[in-house]
């Protein structure tokens, strides 16, 4: 019976049959054919040049404003180095992605969060922060928000952008879903919209793997010249042999397919979410998101995650609790679901489970 | 003519010719076969389970006791997170590694060199430092030391330990080159004499390739379960991707075989350096190494290793500064050869043209 197996609405990992194996296989005995002189070797900080030159003309940028890192979350560390000493302050929205909260707080940041609409972050709260505080930069992720699902309008782009651009603070992008619209059009990047403005970075952890660690900033080339030096005293060098095999996967032209592939199954799973909260949630808010990797619902009055967390137990049901979204405080109601890694059978019966969860809680049960 | 090339002592690099291409093109498909489910998703922080057993089983302690990282430098910046705030003291050698300064540095440490002498830390020097200062940890290369070749001795290292235990601070016993012993005996590791006081640090960037960034920790469980969720802030989850092919050349038992291939590859380097420095260059003081990637002279007196830098430029001979390896300065005339990657005949050549370079600052020309 599926009552019996766990289910986990916990991190937001891939599913393990979207993994090209196949494909990784072929790509890393190529790469090991052809450059095993450079990939088994010390190299440049900001990674395996071929690599670079591919992201390079996959966004029509020179190579020298882009760099690849291990993983996208380290990336956010070395602007930390860059930018931040003690006390200064970082805008977020709120809620944000935990991980980067944690790891600007590690650097010393007050960390600002703008409170996040549906269609991105809310303007006049935005424009009330920055009476107080200049941010050392704002930190957003404006394609199918982790947590919430949120994707930013392109009124509200602008409107960043020309905070960014007026007050003459950084946007860091950050992008791992981007590619992954399930419907709707896309939205100019806010790279596009104001590129002296924005460090972009990317990821190919949700479109190849986490395994391979393979992040990426694309950004002005003084910028790039002074986080790769941050990079070098780090590791010296990154994953190369990783990268190696990475930019043969692109190289075969692999990716297009790839996020076709992903596509096909993330979004029936996406439909899955949406259509079990209304059957079986009417009474909570969730987001609307068209891609990526996370819905996210705001549960009835007077029912907190906490609660509905410690009920769900007891269904074999894991949630994570919503506060650590949230850099002030608040997020007692919201709660994430990440549905990519789960069939849509065990997103229904996950959602099942939640609503009895939460009807235990509402009755106090 | 050989004199036409470019001769680099420089940057401690293994030699191409030294990586298991083929052995590590079967790891790959190996471990995407067997463990793929693992390798390309997120995991565990202190990295992928069978490689920690292996590890574990190779130094016969618990699994517990060990974590793995991309590259071990960035095992130092966990430690320092885990053990520093700015201002607090730690010991190196004087020389040391100087991208462990750096990185010292970087958290704030204020880095009290002690004296390095050809058989190890100068303990009267160590005893001398402890009188004004206990410091958060002891970083210490016992084993073909770099940049200076040296090795620590058995009374030397007994010395250490008892100062470790009697003043209650942690050794960080960097063991890169350990397995590369040429000649002589082998002396026990620090964490053989203390394990309750030493961190033990490897990396199979010698004995791999720098490019797979596979460093691992050795350290009381406690410890590990800190370090490793500072790791988890930090990027998640290393490279999986490629510890699991790093773990297939293993279980495969090809490491012994390649530590005996590069034994008979670097040793006849290693007698190549020091006999042209005996026939090109009588007046530098050499040190005696018996293993590792490195050699070190001291050049003779009134000659400074920044001017014969600049000659060496006109022998098309590139050398590193001294003065960096010594976090309280001196090393002026201090000269690091990485022998390595070169062939016995382009280090013949390389210390003929060193001894020009030398000639030259001491005529004045």
């Amino acid at each position: 019976m599926a009552g019996e197996k766990t289910i986990n609405f916990t991190r937001g990992v891939p599913a393990t049959e979207s993994f090209p194996v196949k494909e990784m296989e072929e790509a890393s005995r190529n790469a090991l054919e052809k450059f095993s002189d450079v990939i088994m070797q010390y190299g440049k900080a900001v990674g395996f040049q071929p690599l670079r030159d591919w992201l390079a003309a996959w966004r029509g940028v020179p190579t020298e404003q882009v760099m690849t890192s291990n993983g996208s979350l380290q990336m956010v560390e070395f602007l930390c180095f860059h930018y931040l000493k003690a006390g200064d302050v970082v805008f977020t929205e709120s809620p944000t992605y935990d991980r980067t909260v944690t790891m600007l707080r590690r650097h010393g940041a007050r960390v600002v969060g703008i409170k996040l609409d549906p269609d991105g972050p809310d303007i006049d709260a935005l424009d009330a922060a920055l009476k107080k505080d200049i941010p050392k930069f704002f930190y957003i992720i404006p394609d199918f928000q982790n947590p919430s699902g949120a994707t930013c309008s392109l009124e509200k782009r602008k409107a960043v952008a020309e905070r960014a651009r007026r007050y003459g603070f950084p946007l860091v992008e950050d992008a791992p879903y981007r590619p992954l619209r399930y419907r709707g059009e896309e939205q100019p990047a806010l790279a596009d919209l104001a590129p002296e403005s924005v460090l972009h970075m990317l990821s190919f952890s949700k479109l190849i793997g986490p395994g391979v660690r393979a992040g990426m900033l694309y950004a002005p080339a003084e910028i790039i010249a002074k986080i790769g030096k941050i990079a070098e005293d780090t590791y010296v060098t990154p994953n190369l042999f990783s990268q190696g095999a990475v930019f043969e996967f692109l190289a075969a032209g692999h990716l297009p397919g790839q996020i076709e592939k992903l596509k096909a199954l993330y979004a029936p799973r996406l439909d899955a979410c949406r259509d079990a909260l209304r059957e079986f949630l009417p009474g909570a808010v969730p987001t609307r998101p068209d891609g990526g990797f996370f819905l996210s619902v705001t549960l009835p009055e007077g029912v907190t995650t906490e609660k509905v967390m410690e009920k769900a137990k007891g269904y074999n049901l894991n949630l994570a609790p919503g506060k650590d979204f949230f850099p002030d405080g608040g997020g007692d109601r919201f709660l994430r679901l990440p549905y990519c890694a789960l069939s849509p059978d065990e997103i229904r019966e996950g959602i099942g489970r939640l609503a009895k969860a939460v009807g235990d809680v509402k009755s106090g049960k």
